[in-house]
């Protein structure tokens, strides 16, 4: 479900008036995403997506993603570029919400990740920082590391209701985690929530990046982490070394790492599960049973975060 | 939220391969509509919408379904026209269900109905049941007035847990409703669901009807008592005469009505509000509180139907 806002015909028809888009032609909801509601918009200049952004979006840091959004796209990344209106803005308001149209992407995500879209999936994440290297407005990852421990004491008290001594391992991995967490790696702008469904691909190739509202400024090599977490694994939890690989591999090739970057990887994948783990602990707990929102099942992060603590080095991902 | 079935970029592919439509361009999920999975799919010739039947659509039905929008379309209706594919079937199988491509169609349902709404929308259903004519299979409908006495025992035991008194309201208006049922009107092929959501505008015209899943053959004056309901009433569940008169009068421009239509349009749109009453009521009751479907509270078609069970003859509508 994404669409928690209804745009009036009328209200929509006002809102395109503001823009050199020509007239409306066709509006539909997106069922895909969680976060905010999105349309696909089609006018009589061409197809573009609208967004409304709810909860958990701080309005002070639109801005700061729209701005990532066109630098990006300026430098050749196929990510959604925000349309301005005629009075040059592309952040608005529409039906009491913050509003943007962005530009529409061709491409399907991919339901099964196949090893195929590893090394694509590589290449555009290392152009991805590459571009991002020059954009000068940083934003502190929400949900990095320092958010961790308050994270956690939200979650203790009812973990143990989703899985006993869930608390216990959480806490212990957080204390092991922090105590190894690197802190002199190359920091960047990372999209820092690359999971399949925020990349298309088109006949074999990657066609796009979409969702970039969770993207900081960050250590670069932990968006890897991210992707080895949400791309390498088996539906039985085994880290699927030849796509870990393909991975690593695509993204060297565009920006080699740095012999520091490979040998934190047990210690940044540990960090990429330990915070979807605790997200998901979290809205597990928080999420009333009635709510349209699908609960997502924390313990495949739990799992995930157990073999990262098995890693010796980065060899366990195929390095 | 109106994907119940996630379809995998493999298996759309080789779907598709089927058509003679192109490659795949683009593909997401439609966030409208309950019953179906929905998605707008986009291929190197066009857009199209590509439905996943789900539940409540009963298999041995989808053909008179499609049969009838082929029909409808072909007579120059702007409804979905189902695509077939080389072997020249529309109904095919897709990730275990049903599933059949039909055109994409321009427009926008109106969030907000207005009066200018009332009038294209009339004469658009006299339209439709005049192609409807020469159409010849039939289907019963399920949701007509045999339905209602199951339905209504279904609902008993739990009814007064909604509103105090509720079940012998139902119970005494389904009995005077049965008892004054016209049964000598003109029959024909009804949508028998034609909400606002099923109904497209584009630049201040009708540009399109869908969701023809509830079709059946029944009274065609019903079809009507049916948009009186979903299109005619304000927020207080008073009826707006002035869109009440201006979809009788299109309709009626098109499609002339009878003496005995005219009349029974009390009693026809007392039966449309039980008919919505008692699906609610039934989904209220049943639905889980975690389920991801949004319960539709049935007070609004209950009070309808109070209305209703108050117009002494055809004037109330502004006739």
């Amino acid at each position: 479900m994404a669409v928690y806002t209804e745009v009036s015909d009328e209200a929509l028809v006002a809102y395109l008036a503001e823009y050199d888009l020509g007239s409306l032609v066709a509006f539909r909801g997106i069922a895909e995403g969680v976060e905010n509601s999105n349309f696909s918009l089609r006018t009589t200049t061409g197809d573009f997506i609208l967004t409304l952004y709810e909860r958990r979006v701080d309005p002070v840091e639109l801005p700061w993603f729209l701005g990532l959004m066109e630098h990006l796209a300026e430098r050749g990344i196929s990510c959604p570029l925000p349309v301005k209106a005629r009075d040059g803005a592309a952040l608005r308001q529409l039906c009491g919400r913050h509003a943007a149209i962005t530009t529409f992407l061709p491409g399907i995500w991919p339901r099964r990740v196949r090893p195929e879209h590893c090394a694509p999936l590589g290449t555009a994440l290392a152009a991805l920082h590459e571009a991002g290297a020059d954009y000068a407005p940083t934003r502190p990852n929400a949900l990095g590391p320092s958010s961790w421990a308050p994270l956690l004491a939200r979650c203790l008290p009812d973990a143990d209701a989703i899985w006993p001594g869930l608390g216990t391992e959480l806490e212990r991995a957080h204390a092991r985690i922090l105590a190894t967490w690197p802190n002199s790696l190359p920091i960047g702008h990372i999209h820092a929530d690359l999971f399949p469904d925020n990349v298309f691909f088109l006949d074999g190739r990657l066609s796009g990046l979409i969702d970039f509202y969770f993207a900081a400024t960050d250590i670069l090599a932990y968006d890897i982490a991210v992707c080895i977490n949400a791309w390498c694994f088996e539906p039985d939890i085994s880290l699927n070394v030849t796509r870990a690989r393909a991975l690593l591999a695509a993204y060297g090739a565009t920006r080699p790492l740095l012999a520091a970057e490979r040998s934190a990887l047990p210690a940044l994948c540990q960090g990429a599960a330990l915070r979807f783990a605790l997200t998901r602990v979290f809205d597990w707990i928080n999420t009333p049973a009635g709510a349209m929102v699908t609960r997502k099942d924390p313990m495949p992060y739990i799992r995930r975060l157990r073999f990262h603590l098995t890693a010796q080095n980065e060899h366990a991902y195929g390095l």
